[in-house]
Order: structure tokens, then C-alpha cells, then sequence
């Protein structure tokens, strides 16, 4: 069984992921995916991932072809569903089990069609899987978040070159999170206003870092990028939750989300990079403060984070929670939009 | 001049580095350094780097060959000595002048000689160069936290393979430190104790993670450590500040920073890895709540954190601060303690 681990000096949860045990050998130095090869994504290969959770059928069968998008539980996963998470202390320290979720959602049957390059009814499937999923694993009680993320690239983390995105649920709310819902909530405590929903006004004032906007959807580089052509793609209007994301809002986001990775791929020679989906914790797994969570649906604002993987992260930047950024986010956003589409 | 940004969502400052200007052609794919080449840091070529700041000589004169340990500013600074901070909001948001140090150690004239196959009086010269550089920019009141890391190989962003050291001291106190301030602090106020002796304490009687331990220095793979086989190497006894430390203990540190840097080497097949030293902020810049300083001597602990560099950080830990760790830091130690040295 997997298990979280507490850091008292950092405060910060950490999965020890036992199971996927490695040892000193087992870790490869390859910095690509190896050319051809087999891929258990690949319509065809229904058998070689475990049997499926959902999928979008035209008719056929569970684990058999003739899918558009299909998610699986990952084969080695990073926390498990069943059980109890047996919450204890180790002395000084905390830890419980690793119970949670990790499922992929496979994007399409073919393995060479990555998401920049789908038609948009695709990207908007995927998009709809990705609420789908995120609604069911949030009737789970034992989950605090539900993490969407997307690892685009063997640098970039991705371990399969078969586009598809990732889910993990987590029995605690991660740090960086934790840190935007309480930076929302002071805010709004003081100002009755949402932090992003001010941001994003500051932003379309000034248009300078704004790489795209269409009436529903906003992305742009914010003021003080960790990473060079960093993204941020926010709601124009306030919203907390992805998991209440309307079909015609996931129309209008497939298609933002289809220009913003072309004109990434196209100014950056087609980099690796990583998007998440910052939404509101379990909502109904109320925290000991109770109070805490009853402004939320006013003080937070879901949007995703989207990095390309330009720079290496060394050790100033893991030593201190305090980025470099060679490339002005004012920059970055205008090369972006100057992309011929 | 480079800028500092502060993210009111994040609550996290990042250098915003516009002088290195990185254009979208400017990002290299190459993952390892070009065999041969000039380095600007060996022996005979000191006229290509930045006047020298400090070195240790045998009589020669300053930018001469000559040298054991010497220190130049770094070509491309992220942040620049020169200057006030002239603090100022943007709407929203924060920024300040990139006011600080970025200073190159370079450790050896040799440049294949790295510092876990140098002898020990050599590992010695390199860190009592590291507190003399400490001690001096302490000095300087704009600096609040001076940071010194070291990059290994390519991959865990090394630019240069030459041996060297990099320093960072920047006008704010950086995230991850405040953290283990806070932490620190909060642990002292309750129970009269440093958090650090009370974790030290800890794995000396529970004995499975310890990699090393000398008269003066312990290393242990945290219990809750982020990446496989993270060390931190810590005083055995308390002592605040690096800055503070004595000749005595720099050969017990020259000892086992040597001894711990073999077994990961021998262990891992020579991987890539960063080191940091974490020690308190510029005390004599006191903050606002300057009682917040009182006790600081008492409740942190200096101490060294090493990462070696085996797996790709992805858009799960991006996102969300929160790690996945495939190797139990029990198996890490065990492994690295079973070195043959």
C-alpha cells in the first residue's frame, strides 16, 4: 500500500509510492520515448490496460475498439481506492495510507493525433470526460482533490507518447492549492471581491500579457511567471467549480484551449509541456473549520496552468520555492499572439 | 535591470531575469554539455570571466593563474548588485528592482576533478570559501537571504561542467526558507525545542535512515523525502548559522560532504544532482515584526539539502507542491549505506 508522509519542517505531504519500489538501477537516463515500439492506448490493445472505467462508444462493447475516449485506472498507480486511510503519527511525524485515485483518460484511439492538432469536437469530448470523471470521484468522501493534469512530452514527465491526461485524487489538499484557496479567501474577506476576477480585469486593462480571449474565456501570462510562455486560461466570468462547467462553456473552452496549445506548439517548435486544472477542493468533505468553506463558491475561481518545459529547474529554483524567468511574461504574450494560425 | 514580480495568487516572488532576454528560438533541447569546448573557468583563462571577487592564491596576483578556490561575479546575473530596490505596486500586483548577488565558486583550476573524487583539504578550501562569501554579503543590509547551491551535470541545470559552486542572495527571504522559518519557529514557541534536534533525535534512535553520521554531522533521507534518495546533512549539535561555522567544523563537514557525495555516486552510477545549504535569513535586516527575530538562534538549525536528479519532475508536482516519491527513503538509505567505498 502506497502512503502519504508528512513533513513537519515543510509542512508538505509527500506520496511514498513503496510499491513502485525503485532501486538504484532502476532509473533510466533515456530523455525520449523510445521510436515505435508497443502502446497499450492504441484502439486494438483494450486488453493490455486494466478493464476500462468509462469510455465514449459508438455502440461497441466495454474493452473492446470503436471508442473516441476511453479511461482506464493506471496500470502502476501512485495511490490506491481501496481501504481506509488509518491516519497515525510516526513520533515527530504524520503519515496515513495511500488511498486515492489515479486513472488515465485516453484522448483518442490514435496515437499520433495529440491535442493542438484534433479537431475541436475532440478536444471537446475529452473536455467533457474530464467533468465526467471529476464529478463521480467527488461523491468519494475519502477525497479532498481531484487533480486533471496533462504531461505533454518525455520531458515534460510523460511516460506514454499515446496522448492522454491524468487524474489523481488525493485524501489531502495539495500545498500550491491550499496557498490559492487561502490567498482567495483573504482577499475576499477583505474586499468582498474575487482575486482572479480582479486580476483577470487588471490584465484586460492592460492587454499586455493577454495571449487570447474569446466571451467566455480569458488566457494570459500572468504578471509574474515562475516559467518563460507560462499560461494562465481563466473564466471571464466568476466561477469556482470546473466540476459545474456547462456543456456550451466546454464547447467555448475546447476552442480556446485548441488556439492557445497551437500557438504554443507553433511559436516553441512544438515544446514539452504540462497543464492542470486548479478547481475547488471536495466541497462536501467540510475541513474542521467549517466556516471556512462557506464563501467558497464566491472567493474561488477555477482556471488551468499551462507550462512548457523550456528551462531545466535547478537547484536555486528547488531550493527555494523561488523562480528565474528568463523571458518577460509582456514578451511572451506578444510573440503568442503574433503566431500565424 | 532585472525584476522581482510577487504573485498575489501564489504569494510567491519570481525573478523576472529580462536582461538574459530568451526569445522562443533561444531555448536549447540539448540534454547533455558539448564534449570539449573552452571553459572559461579553468586554469589560464581567467581573463574570460568577470574580474575575480576573492581567490585563494599561492602569491599570484588577482586574475593570474595560480589558484586553489576562486570566486568571480556570474557572467549573466539574475540579479544585479547595483542599485535600490524602489519598491511599487501595479495595480494588483507587487514589484521591486532585481537587487541582489550572483556569484560563481569556482572550486578547483581542474576540470575534471569533481569535488566527490577531490581530496579533502580541496572539499575543505570550497567551503570555507562558502562562509567567507556568506560572511561578506551578510553584510550588505538590502540583502535579506543569501543562498548557496551547487548544480551538478546537465540535467539538474549545470551550464558549465567545470566544478563550481553558485551563490544567489536576494532582497526578499525565498518560499520554501520562510516555511522551515515558520515551522521552526512555531515548534519552538510550544515546546521550547528545535524542531531540527527533535527530528535529529529521532532517526539517530530509530537508525533506518541514516546514510552517515560523524562526531558533528548526520545524514538522513527525510522521512518524508520528496524525490528517491534526498539526504539532508545536519550539525549534530544546534548552530543556527553557516556563517557561524568554525574551521573545526568545516573539516568534519569537508569529511562527510565527501563521504556522502561517493556513496550517492557509487550508489546512483554518477547522477546528476543539486545541493543547497539552508541557513537563517540576513538577521541584521530584522523584519517588521522584529520579535519574530528574538529566538531565532535557538530555533533553526543549519543544515545542507542534496537531490539527486533520477526522476522527471511532471505536471502532477508542478501543479500541486505535492510529491510522488518511488523509493521509501528506508530502501535509500539502506542502498546508500551499503556502498563499498
Amino acid at each position: 500500500m502506497p502512503e502519504l508522509r508528512h513533513d513537519p519542517i515543510q509542512k508538505r505531504w509527500v506520496i511514498i509510492a513503496s510499491e513502485r519500489g525503485r532501486r538504484p538501477d532502476d532509473f533510466p537516463r533515456r530523455s525520449e520515448h523510445p521510436p515505435g515500439g508497443f502502446c497499450p492506448f492504441c484502439e486494438g490493445n483494450e486488453s493490455k490496460t486494466p478493464p476500462e472505467i468509462i469510455a465514449l462508444r459508438n455502440g461497441s462493447g466495454p474493452n473492446q475498439p470503436g471508442w473516441q475516449v476511453r479511461v482506464v485506472p493506471n496500470k502502476f498507480p501512485a495511490l490506491r481506492i481501496e481501504g481506509n486511510l488509518d491516519r497515525r503519527g510516526v513520533g515527530i511525524h504524520d503519515k496515513m495510507n495511500g488511498v486515492g485515485a489515479h486513472e488515465v483518460i485516453i484522448e483518442t484511439p490514435r496515437h499520433d493525433l495529440n491535442l493542438a492538432d484534433a479537431p475541436v469536437e475532440q478536444i471537446q469530448q475529452v473536455i467533457w470526460m474530464y467533468r465526467e470523471r471529476l464529478v463521480d470521484l467527488l461523491r468519494d468522501l475519502r477525497l479532498k482533490y481531484i487533480l486533471i493534469f496533462r504531461n505533454y512530452g518525455a520531458a515534460a514527465g510523460a511516460s506514454l507518447e499515446h496522448p492522454h491526461t491524468q487524474i489523481i485524487a488525493t485524501p489531502v489538499t495539495p500545498l500550491a492549492l491550499s496557498q490559492e484557496l487561502i490567498s482567495a479567501k483573504e482577499h475576499f474577506l477583505q474586499k468582498e471581491r474575487c482575486l482572479f476576477c480582479d486580476v483577470l480585469q487588471q490584465e484586460l486593462e492592460s492587454r499586455e500579457r493577454i495571449v487570447a480571449a474569446t466571451e467566455e474565456f480569458v488566457a494570459v501570462t500572468p504578471f509574474a511567471s515562475r516559467f518563460p510562455f507560462e499560461i494562465m486560461l481563466v473564466p471571464r466570468h466568476h466561477h469556482h467549480s470546473f466540476a459545474e462547467i456547462s456543456d456550451d462553456m466546454i464547447r467555448h473552452l475546447a476552442h480556446i484551449l485548441k488556439e492557445v496549445l497551437l500557438r504554443v506548439k507553433k511559436c516553441l517548435n512544438n515544446p514539452p509541456y504540462n497543464f492542470l486544472i486548479h478547481t475547488v477542493p471536495n466541497v462536501k468533505v467540510r475541513p474542521r473549520r467549517s466556516d471556512y468553506w462557506d464563501t467558497i463558491e464566491s472567493d474561488f475561481h477555477w482556471h488551468i496552468e499551462l507550462m512548457p518545459r523550456l528551462t531545466r529547474i535547478a537547484g536555486f529554483e528547488w531550493g527555494t520555492g523561488f523562480y528565474i524567468n528568463p523571458t518577460a511574461p509582456e514578451e511572451a504574450a506578444k510573440y503568442l499572439r503574433e503566431v500565424e494560425l
